[in-house]
């Protein structure tokens, strides 16, 4: 980790275009993902920031993604929203689910929207963050590859399957959370092996069966959910919202069908918005964001506590003048995928 | 732990409607609370049944809870139902919200029920497993008092917070899942006190902020979020669900408002049900549920797993016959309440 080159979020955004462009990718779908991966940098989500853009370069040159999809709305029912990526990247399709999603919520008091054969390899955070900036509380659930051991089982089933979500506050960014139920994200036990580094305990299990904190064991094993028995539940529960109930793949059926080129594995999302003025009488509207804000009040006047989108908040802070580091061995692959 | 007294399921419907008409429960309420607690004892959810009963009656008796309140259902929007419990019981709300909600769910593709201004003593399962059985996903979240810290913190804030999920099966009983964002229930740390047995580890701090696993000073300190900050954000989004979403109060507030009878705390609950077939194009359809199937065959296929419910559904096939115990004190208990 000594060797790190530092960039601008300008010079982000615009590496990344010009390596998707490179490679094909329209300019909707390149202009979605620059937009996600320089947020995911300006965040200091390293996992998902420029870490990612080779894994998207890989899935467009083995021709698993179709990087010229335009993804399709349809409307299945007044609270559902239906966006098709067209075997495109996610990040597009989420954009154009967005505002109809957003709508939905406002007329109908709550709306889902279901994503569905898209790629998806970014944070979950992106998805609800907008719409907590439009004064909605909104969820998200993805599944992703066989990665993760059911509670009591040795093998991988599940995806790291997050969820996240957004509340409001007036004023100031949406209080924002998005984490795995797995105990860790794929991508920082892949850090891990990067930088050589062993990984905590509880993260995984090796092809043994038994505890491991090698990166190599642990992503050719199996990862834990996190919290036992709890978060399985939790990451089955993603397993259904984004896989059957809006009629795309599981974890293990991705992982099947998919081409081993590294890239983002192609499946469904679910998001859900609620608009919290429509879920109470008149006399209570006036007053509501302010009862949520006297509840962060409270957490925040213990010692050692903060809200779970405080360390995003302060890094935005701060690297739109200070710039993100990246290690000088991914500046150099980046450099590389941009010259061919 | 030694004595013991078996009872019918009949027996305990029977005693929990004598002991709460007795005590001027009206019979709406009473009728929906002895399901509840009829139900929790079928299932073997010991913290759920007949040991909530004298709480029932203590928060009539103190005139906390209104015990003849006639719930109100209002429209508030086209996805959203709200029920106001008018200071009664929540066993009755819920039961009158559960039709508008699954109908909505039906028109709309997804929909939510809040629920307000009632006393919430039970489990979760209840509401979202008739939900499942009628073909529909739910979820439903519910604060309490404060009890558990916040992540980094020492002190009681969050309830213990449950959430529940349901997915419908064909021809069988819906998944269900029911948890509390805790490590623990409160009723197991009581159930531990009254048994005379240490709790785990990781349950819950002292009022010295130090770790414990003695019952008393666990319930007298905060337990902790099950998994650490990941367990503490879902239990921070259930306070913000239950309360600010809904229009009610945080488990804080609940605390500070209660008369300390004993009894169930007032406040707010969010139930969500989305109908699968709504979420999916018409050539899904057919297959969705079957779908579902295929992945829980691969959970189960791993040894030494098994599904959320089933060891709630195994107990209910067992209950029925052989019928339940309850230790001989809190029989006396109940036959000193029939008395009154």
């Amino acid at each position: 980790m000594s060797d790190l080159v530092t960039m601008s979020l300008e010079d982000v955004h615009g590496l990344t275009t010009r390596i998707l462009l490179g490679h094909g990718v329209s300019a909707d779908q390149t202009r979605a993902i620059a937009n996600t991966v320089t947020n995911a940098e300006r965040d200091d989500c390293k996992s998902h920031g420029l870490f990612r853009v080779p894994g998207y370069v890989k899935s467009v040159v083995s021709g698993k993604v179709d990087a010229k999809a335009v993804p399709e709305v349809r409307d299945l029912a007044p609270g559902i929203i239906q966006v098709d990526g067209m075997h495109g990247f996610s990040p597009l399709a989420l954009e154009m689910g967005r505002a109809p999603l957003a709508e939905r919520a406002r007329s109908q008091g709550i709306a889902a929207l279901a994503v569905i054969n898209a790629h998806h390899f970014a944070a979950l955070w992106p998805e609800v963050e907008p719409l907590g900036e439009q004064g909605l509380a909104a969820f998200a659930f993805v599944d992703s590859f066989s990665y993760v051991a059911p509670a009591g089982g040795t093998k991988p089933l599940y995806g790291t399957n997050p969820m996240a979500f957004a509340w409001p506050r007036e004023n100031r960014p949406p209080l924002v959370f998005d984490q795995a139920t797995s105990a860790s994200a794929r991508g920082e036990i892949q850090i891990h092996l990067r930088d050589g580094k062993p990984i905590p305990e509880g993260w995984a299990i090796g092809p043994d069966a038994e505890p491991t904190t090698d990166p190599e064991a642990a992503l050719a094993g199996a990862q834990l959910p996190f919290g036992g028995y709890k978060g399985a539940a939790l990451s089955l529960m993603v397993e259904l919202l984004a896989g059957a109930l809006v009629g795309d793949v599981f974890s293990f059926e991705a992982t099947a069908r998919d081409n081993k080129d590294g890239g983002p594995p192609e499946g469904g999302e679910l998001v859900i918005a609620i608009d919290p003025s429509r879920c109470v009488g008149d006399d209570q509207r006036a007053g509501q964001l302010a009862r949520a804000e006297a509840l962060f009040a409270k957490v925040l006047e213990q010692d050692g506590t903060r809200l779970p989108s405080d360390r995003r908040y302060e890094a935005r802070l701060r690297t739109p003048t200070e710039g993100i580091s990246i290690p000088s061995s991914l500046y150099e692959t980046l450099q590389e995928l941009e010259k061919r």
